[in-house]
């Protein structure tokens, strides 16, 4: 399935840019005027291969989640089974990921692919108007990755099946009509697997790829550092080979988001990326297939520093910039609004001509 | 009308404040993850006088369309005729704010302040779901401001009418059902009386408050900054006199953007500004009522340098930052749905508590 999946990744559609560029031109605005929503949606054109693209719409969320053997070297404060407890959050309506989703019309699907502690029974969601309830999904792949500083967190063989977990649930979601993928993360200690990732695909120093996750102490801090250092003298991972990468010192909710925005880029639909979870599972997706980057939207610059040295190496520029660092699809999810926008004035605004508006 | 209603502006509420931060320490996601989401959500409820503060919902853009004299000057290649022909296009749902309107379920409200050509008939608009037709209120004061160079562009006593326009419309749109306001604006010329008034604001030089507007070459814009700089340098305009100060380089969408301004104030309702001439009414509104400041929230950074200069005196930070430069009221409600996720966390997310997840 991966195979098959990334043999379908090709390059953004030329001529439906072209057109996308020049009915720009014809609408009532001054060229130019709409700033990077310009571009976006030209971009867009390229990806649908159709000009206007279609409107990303309804959005569906995929927030994977799953656990870090990692965890056992103190690299946060928060216990391990906050993981599990989130995903009843979830299933319930109460986090703010679900907030941000009903504001917007997405659905929200937890994707367990890796939580070690049992899954509380979640509360009867409450009943909220215009928005479906959420839904689970159980992949387990295993309960938590192994203690990258110890070994590698995974074989090969529960990368590719969780990279093939993230391609399913992006099919699933968009043959249901989903119109825009978003992607949502969640794991106690994830920071440190995304930082990681960074650093060895982007080549920064470990210092540089990690932040201080949900607000860590300086002597947190510091062992967090300690420890993506450590990770990554012992694996020395290739970023040319992206499995191997992610065996050695990925986390599952990275591996199933690699798959996730492979999924979307394979079928030509728009990913719109979260926080420093999903740029990580960006570098690694552009690592098995440059052209997927063509497919990516940065909803968001999220706090952690890793993230923007990530985005700055993909070439994208981040949608809000407003110093969030919760995760969940939630920074993707504010920005989901301004990327229909810009598809909807393909489809809406009026021309010059039609509206009887003079040009300078 | 307008000293009533800057006897009703007032500070923000400490206890609600208070209560709200308070909140946000409890809602189930790591202290000051949403970064710059809470501290707006805090000031909102210090607006409301209430926590939660209400859902902004729905939303209302007035776009206060009006000619300037200033014009014949040469500041843009554009013709005058276009303000109308845009407001025609406005009627009919054909512009880029029409099709952020209808994404965000906000009403568009066109109220012509001193349009100076005719408006010809709008076409009859396209049936579009889910939004009510954009309504034209005709409240023209006179036909196009004077040319600012030659004279004061208007009389006090038609800036206190164009004022107190904005302020009624405010007043009407909250009576309707509104739950925040959105600024809009239309006129050819405009940004040349927005940098008037913003380096007589902030005491900026007219060359670091003059941008570019529609896109004009280096002749015209040399020619712009001229143009500003001969208006200040007849008139000296005292800032703290803002009546004075519209009268001499202000716009009629100026002043009645400033009442606009002032009436969401006197209702501690917020009010979304959006570009470069929403932020020089901004700055005429806090001469008018310091406390005004209060309900303001920047939707985004406008290209124009000067907006920037109005918003750091401000004190504001723009929620979304893409380079446009269309004005309409775009840029705001890009960000409207930034603003309403803000409040919607405070009134939906479940706490630590009630979800059963452990703190740190």
């Amino acid at each position: 399935m991966l195979d098959a999946t990334l043999a379908e990744i090709g390059p953004l559609d030329e001529a439906a840019m072209a057109a996308a560029h020049d009915l720009h031109a014809r609408l009532t605005k001054p060229a130019g005027s709409l700033g990077a929503l310009e571009e976006l949606s030209i971009r867009l054109a390229g990806l649908a291969g159709v000009c206007p693209p279609p409107l990303p719409e309804p959005a569906a969320v995929a927030i994977f989640a799953a656990d870090h053997g990692v965890h056992a070297q103190g690299v946060t404060p928060w216990p391990q089974e906050v993981t599990a407890q989130m995903v009843g959050n979830f299933l319930a309506g109460g986090a703010v990921v679900n907030a941000f989703a009903r504001q917007t019309g997405a659905t929200v699907t937890v994707v367990d692919v890796g939580v070690a502690t049992p899954l509380t029974p979640a509360p009867v969601p409450a009943q909220r108007s215009g928005s479906p309830a959420p839904r689970l999904v159980t992949a387990k792949v295993r309960a938590g990755t192994r203690d990258m500083t110890a070994r590698p967190a995974l074989t090969r063989d529960e990368v590719r099946a969780t990279v093939e977990t993230g391609i399913r649930t992006a099919y699933e979601l968009l043959d249901s009509g989903a119109g825009i993928l978003v992607t949502g993360d969640m794991g106690i200690g994830n920071t440190t697997a995304a930082a990681a990732l960074i650093a060895a695909c982007t080549g920064i120093d470990p210092a540089e790829a990690t932040g201080r996750g949900t607000g860590i102490d300086d002597a947190t801090y510091a062992r967090k550092v300690a420890v993506v250092r450590a990770a990554l003298a012992r694996h020395v991972p290739d970023p040319a080979d992206p499995v191997g990468l992610l065996a050695a010192v990925g986390g599952l909710e990275h591996a199933a988001l690699a798959g996730f925005i492979l999924g979307g880029a394979a079928r030509r639909v728009p990913v719109l990326l979260d926080g420093v979870s999903a740029v990580a599972a960006a570098l690694v997706a552009a690592a098995f297939a440059p052209d997927a980057v063509g497919a990516m939207v940065a909803g968001h610059r999220s706090a952690e520093p890793g993230a923007t040295a990530g985005l700055d190496r993909l070439g994208l520029l981040p949608i809000i910039d407003l110093g969030l660092r919760l995760g969940e699809g939630t920074g993707a999810l504010l920005a989901y609004p301004v990327v229909a926008g810009a598809v909807r004035v393909l489809h809406e605004v009026a021309t010059f001509d039609a509206a009887g508006v003079s040009e300078k």
